[in-house]
């Protein structure tokens, strides 16, 4: 995506105020209002053809809940086909997904527009799943309906969008950028409690500090995330700075 | 937790009307109704001393952004425990923390009272998670504020909550709680768009139906989750039901 291009995020909910919690704080509001991003919530009733405005029946075989009717979605897609002149890309947030990260989030991040079906209830037909692109889960456990999780999707890919996070510092130091966990924060007072803000922090040597913020994400991933450690390539500065933690634990006991 | 005992959830933020969304609608509005849930949606603000109601400040060390403030945890945890005569039990969502799942979730489920500090921005001063029992990640990717992350973890350990989700077979028959995915859910209408809802789904014989929906459990948590198929302590009936599959496959490329 070119940074003069609006990105075009499309959901489709029978719950479109929820999204609301997006769309109105923070950095996304902020993107919105300058015209970087694009929001399009549609009521999934909006796609139903009887008088009710029913989305969901019973499933087939008994002894489970109600499923969401593969109709209205398929009619948005035919319709959006036919004004766009070309398909829609879509993501159905489900357990079944390929599961979220970082990674995923800023692939993503590079498309134009994109569309989410968001279910309720035992879930969306399944044979909805012929004209979804993705399905993503965003971790291991169940949740209530699809909305959600399209906005935890939708806030972190945004994060990689450029320009939505005002400094590019800030997603640079994010956990999981360098497969590191991001280093400590501290702000006023410089003691709380008994508890001091590491004295290096005041000194104004921007030099140290940035030395002594990288050994304490490399030590905070060894002792919280040795998963994502392991995985990790190290750079020759990445391994002095190993060195210097390790011989300073082990000091600590002599 | 006994099923007669209210569950209590307080939430310390900056944008509590966010919260809205989860109160507001599904299983945790009925839970409310029930009186199986009360929440507590406070105003970190509430919790500052000065004029201007501060929450955050520069981070020291320079080069980073605004980092919330320590004291406003810290009185609202004071306050918390002269009132209820006990510590509250404090949560943080954060991305270095425990990766959430089901058990996670289930575990939490346990408690009378849970406690959510959400922060922004950087996040919380570093000396705040000397008051918190667990730190809590959903997931290996970096949002905006624990806001979003916090309503992810209350919605799933609800649904551990006796009474909160309908029928107890839902949460039974969730993805991931006996370590395979949900199976497929069809509803009318039985052809749509050449796509048929498999036969054996409109017969009737619940047994059948039942053998049926495991196997696809199986299949698809092989496809699409191999790493919680290769966790998975197999029964003797999963063992009988991976034959057919096998021999199924097999037989169409005969």
């Amino acid at each position: 995506m070119s940074q003069n291009n609006k990105m075009e995020i499309t959901i489709l909910s029978i719950f479109p105020e929820m999204f609301k919690i997006i769309t109105d704080y923070g950095i996304i509001k902020k993107a919105i209002e300058k015209g970087i991003v694009k929001f399009n919530i549609l009521n999934l009733r909006d796609f139903t053809t009887d008088k009710h405005k029913v989305t969901d029946k019973p499933g087939y075989g008994g002894r489970n809940g109600m499923v969401m009717l593969a109709e209205p979605f398929f009619r948005f897609y035919d319709e959006y086909e036919q004004r766009n002149g070309c398909k829609p890309y879509v993501i159905i947030p489900s357990p079944e997904g390929k599961t979220f990260n970082n990674e995923i989030a800023r692939e993503l991040s590079q498309k134009e527009k994109l569309v989410f079906f968001c279910g309720r209830y035992e879930g969306i037909d399944e044979r909805v799943k012929a004209i979804a692109d993705q399905e993503i889960s965003i971790g291991d456990y169940v949740l209530t309906g699809g909305e959600l999780p399209a906005m935890v999707i939708i806030e972190v890919l945004l994060r990689f969008v450029p320009e939505v996070v005002g400094s590019r510092e800030s997603v640079e130091n994010d956990s999981f950028y360098n497969g590191l966990l991001d280093h400590s924060h501290y702000t006023k007072p410089a003691e709380f409690r008994g508890m001091k803000v590491p004295e290096i922090l005041l000194s104004g040597d921007h030099k140290k500090i940035e030395q002594f913020r990288k050994k304490d994400s490399l030590l905070k991933t060894i002792l919280k995330r040795p998963d994502l450690f392991v995985n990790k390539e190290l750079s020759f500065e990445d391994k002095q700075l190993l060195v210097e933690i390790v011989q300073e634990l082990y000091q600590r006991h002599v």
